[in-house]
């Protein structure tokens, strides 16, 4: 029966040496030595040096060899043989050469661009061997995060964006007209994900989620994804263990899968390959106090903010959760911890290398009263919530969840600079475009 | 090492009889009968009979029983047994009984609600048996779409939701601002990807999309899930392989997975049983001859409604492509047939049993004057597709590409009458709550 697969792809080089095959791909390099011509290929799977001999190929294909520019498209066939010099280890005597298409001068060079530029053309720039290790890093990363889930027996209920009031204000949200009334982009799909959890137990979300923000900084993305999970009848403490493992899962995964991508990246493997659970923790009130030894003017009940995050984060060789935030700097639906009410049973999980926060979870209040309480002071219009209060007055239970940014987490594992890197067509407060 | 599950889950209880196990979940059902009580749990991964005798619990054991409310929630302890009566094949005979929290009267009866009722009550409906099953094969359903893509080669690279222009134009789409310029939300990803399809080949994307329609029919979501692929030198044959094997291995691990599920649901088995590779395929032009054969009122050139579709979709067993529809009638960027102009090489794929369309597909234009007059002629601004021609000027390339829509293929397997069921918070023209 056909296969979804007949063309020979790049990725199967190495298990075919010896095989005479078709290649269909694009030009990345091009290099001439009189009556030799050497193409870079990449088709998208892999890559490979073909070897277009004068004395070797027809006169059609010898033309087309001359003819090929940075970035054409071509199809090539010809025997794949042993080179022990090529990064593949493989490359192809060809013995045809047809152009499929001629590229213009292509914009992107070998010289330094600037950021603006390369985003200009980011359509392009994603074709670069270490944007496309990125984005190969980010699939694995998303299949992990997938599987790991469904291990621990979460079930994907995926969360509306299209939501009438906003988990926690509106002020921060994108708008829109939803046929005569106000719609907002969700920042999360947590509220909802309470009621799925009392319906499937151990539930998660995975969609891109919207900040109207204008922060202008390496970490902020005005899309972004985040995979969101809660959890009937986990409290505090098992709530970090499913953190943990999750990230460990990462990991491994693309420790195991991704070598080459990571390679190219020339990330320091040493740092991921060395991370373990637990993970260490530390509560709020500890954190501050070694904030201030090392000179950083916080004070005791302010939040943290990027520049404090990146010194937890840059102390740490493993990610480090800071628990008990005060309860007056986190989200209403948080859990009071019983033993000292001022602070809350939530988490902040920073990663290591100065990438700051990776999760933010928390067990949340459980008891209809208190809930009510705390939407009122925090300003928030208590008949919008009705609904999510309703799961306090049908079967209230124990229950805790958290939410990871998939682009801070890929931002870490690849050492990016700028987190723009790390989705394939970024939206920044200045970047709507391509 | 702690473990992200420590409580026992019912998911284990038929590997577990005669075995002492606490059970931390919800009384779906209440009956007394003098000294016991019988109740109905469930936990989100299963559900049991626990029944509470009341010489052999305590007092205060007892005292709980008779205080479970429907949708309480209850922490109970005792030993699992063989009931030959229950579906399950197991119960548990109960040595201590917690009542959690005692629900308020419960909204959601026995007897039969309105659908609005229902809709207003979604995040406690999503309770109930049948609309549990729905999110659990609904899961099902993403798990085996992700892990045939990985398996045929595609890698996820996420398309932005929020974007400047409009693929088809914008009378359909939400807008928001955007720091001062208008953005509108995407509905679909496929220009997105024709871009990482030159960097890796065979791309998908997989995320939410939105339709500003004013539809009220029992296909149509305002907000709803699509997969959308695209594949470099795949030509329209090929794009109809892959999309075959999309949904065989969707079927394939439905059935193998979700039989409790689907049980539930009451679905017959057999239409999804018998469905076998090839699908049949029709050209527009016969699709209408047979159309008119039947009486329906369609003139040569008309595009497909809702009323053919579910012509077309009862009058097969099997899913049925519908190909070669007149260019008019088509996004500007299908790729004209090559024997016959007036035609493009697009795939519509029609699921049997009346459910109607759930994947749209095509060759696309690989041409960059071609594409450019599309553009015109759909009267679409030519300055916000340069990006997008420019995948024409910089190594043109063969590919096509498709999207198969979520809600749909989930409403079809499920044979459920309305796709509002098919996802967990359904948004539609006048439904945005819960």
């Amino acid at each position: 029966m056909a296969d979804s697969n007949k063309h020979f792809r790049l990725q199967d080089a190495r298990q075919s040496i010896g095989q005479d095959v078709t290649i269909r791909g694009w030009a990345y390099n091009v290099r001439s030595s009189g009556s030799i011509v050497f193409l870079q290929l990449r088709d998208g799977s892999g890559t490979i040096q073909a070897v277009v001999a004068k004395d070797k190929v027809g006169g059609p294909s010898w033309k087309a060899a001359q003819e090929v520019t940075i970035e054409s498209s071509v199809i090539t066939s010809g025997t794949l043989r042993v080179d022990r010099r090529s990064p593949v280890g493989v490359e192809l005597e060809c013995t045809e050469l047809r152009l499929l298409h001629r590229a213009d001068e292509y914009p992107i060079g070998k010289k330094e661009h600037g950021v603006d530029f390369l985003m200009d053309y980011r359509h392009l720039w994603i074709r670069s061997p270490r944007q496309t290790a990125i984005l190969r890093i980010r699939d694995t990363v998303v299949r992990a995060m997938r599987q790991a889930m469904h291990e621990m027996g979460f079930v994907l209920t995926d969360s509306p964006i299209l939501t009438p009031t906003a988990a926690e204000g509106t002020s921060t949200l994108f708008r829109t007209d939803y046929f005569g009334e106000n719609a907002y982009l969700a920042q999360t799909g947590q509220l909802y994900l309470e009621a799925t959890a009392a319906a499937l137990g151990r539930v998660y979300d995975f969609g891109p989620t919207f900040r109207a923000e204008k922060s202008k900084t390496r970490r902020h993305l005005t899309e972004f994804w985040m995979l969101d999970a809660e959890a009937a009848f986990v409290d505090f403490e098992q709530n970090l263990i499913i953190q943990e493992q999750l990230v460990m899962k990462i990991l491994e995964r693309v420790l195991d899968e991704c070598r080459e991508e990571l390679k190219i990246l020339e990330r320091d493997l040493k740092p991921l390959e060395n991370i373990t659970r637990p993970f260490p923790r530390l509560r709020y009130a500890e954190a501050v106090a070694k904030l201030r030894r090392t000179g950083a003017p916080i004070k005791d009940g302010d939040d943290f903010g990027g520049d404090e995050e990146t010194i937890i984060s840059k102390s740490n060789s493993q990610p480090q959760f800071i628990t008990h935030y005060p309860a007056a700097i986190k989200a209403f639906y948080m859990k009071e911890d019983s033993d000292d009410q001022r602070y809350v049973l939530n988490d902040d999980l920073i990663a290591p290398e100065g990438y700051g926060e990776i999760i933010g979870g928390s067990q949340r209040i459980d008891d209809l009263q208190t809930l009510q309480q705390k939407i009122k002071a925090a300003g928030l219009p208590l008949a919008d919530y009705q609904w999510y209060l309703d799961l306090r007055r049908y079967g209230s239970f124990p229950h805790s969840g958290f939410g990871l940014g998939l682009e801070r987490t890929i931002a870490w594992i690849c050492r990016l600079d700028h987190v723009r890197e790390s989705i394939p067509f970024p939206r920044l407060i200045n970047r709507l475009r391509p």
